[in-house]
């Protein structure tokens, strides 16, 4: 196996984000299920929350592959990650599937253009750990029934979309500020390939983040929300 | 298949005692984790926790295979094993090493019993589903290595796990007296089949409870600890 070129600080940062994300998504998604209405929903979110943690060891094996520390290439990622959770802690069942939701759907078109800019085995790795599970169908149907059923439900939960949105852009810039190797990664797609390097990295991940919104607004839709 | 005998009121209560108690088992690993002290160890209770919700899993397709509602059959077994929780909330990190081992422990042989006297095919699917996944000796590793380090742990945990025991057989005993076929099932156990029913049954579970605490002094020992 061909490892040096795999093993690219910008490469092994997008796995330690990844991975750090998919334990944090097992950790929160157990804990949402306190909020879980039966003993049959805190079933569900406990397998989703399984298929995560599935994830997370993908990703650290991976690591340990690479002859990289894994929890050294995550580490840089949990402030970041465990701020953008403490500021949108959801304060309902309907919150907690909200930000599953979107949480979810921006980290994963996320994660899928920076590793499409990687080499194919990482890019293999991380379509395969971002595949359906079968959440989405599950989140948004119930969140959509739900507002449907109570449809002034349907004005504050859009503007916790917005929330989560602002929240995780907040973020995203203060981990490209500090792992310039990834922002670099990012610059790539946004063919700002001449002006790479510092803020012209900075601007490139504002538009990738930016360019994610087409496919938010599809999700919120699902849900039966607006933008 | 012959699902007929398999679905004696005895093992439907065993296998929803069984399914809620994994179930419990997963969200609780899953909220210590908080409490582990590094991004390795939680990982580790991550890994442990999915453990967990696998057997769940297992033992609820088992339910619906059999014809039964799953969530009616656990629904019987919330209440005391959430007490069991509730009053056994751990405090610090190793608290909740020494309740997992155990807890976990104490139920193991306490469901190997009940599937011993139950059909063939429940107690394969038992017994599997309580099969070792490396847990007991990362647990009991860990409280090991603490206690030889400050040596004033080992009274304060051996006292802890006194607490958790007594919790236990409290709890046994209000499901016997709520649950009547499980507790002739486990008075077959203990030969009490000639006074079996009523204030006899209740017995035969205390006896039964008796009846564990050679293994409960083993894995005390393994953990450095004493009765």
């Amino acid at each position: 196996m061909n490892q040096g070129p795999s093993a690219s600080p910008g490469v092994i940062d997008l796995l330690g984000l990844l991975a750090y994300a998919e334990l944090g998504s097992f950790f929160r998604l157990a804990g949402d299920a306190v909020l879980a209405p039966s003993l049959r929903s805190k079933g569900q979110l406990a397998a989703l929350a399984a298929a995560e943690q599935a994830h997370y060891q993908v990703l650290r094996d991976r690591l340990e592959e690479l002859g990289v520390d894994p929890e050294a290439a995550m580490e840089p990622f949990v402030a970041p990650l465990d701020a953008w959770h403490e500021r949108t802690a959801p304060q309902s069942w309907l919150e907690s599937l909200v930000k599953t939701y979107v949480g979810d759907g921006i980290a994963g078109d996320f994660y899928r253009k920076v590793a499409a800019l990687a080499d194919e085995e990482t890019r293999t790795l991380v379509e395969g750990v971002l595949a359906e599970t079968g959440r989405a169908e599950f989140v948004s149907g119930t969140v959509r029934a739900a507002v449907e059923e109570t449809p002034v439900l349907a004005g504050r939960l859009s503007l916790w979309a917005r929330r989560l949105v602002g929240e995780a852009l907040s973020q995203a810039q203060s981990v490209a500020v500090a792992r310039p190797e990834l922002a670099a990664l990012l610059a790539r797609d946004a063919g700002d390939g001449a002006d790479s390097g510092g803020l012209g990295d900075l601007a490139a991940v504002s538009r990738m983040f930016a360019s994610l919104t087409d496919r938010h607004a599809a999700r919120l839709e699902a849900m039966g929300l607006t933008a």
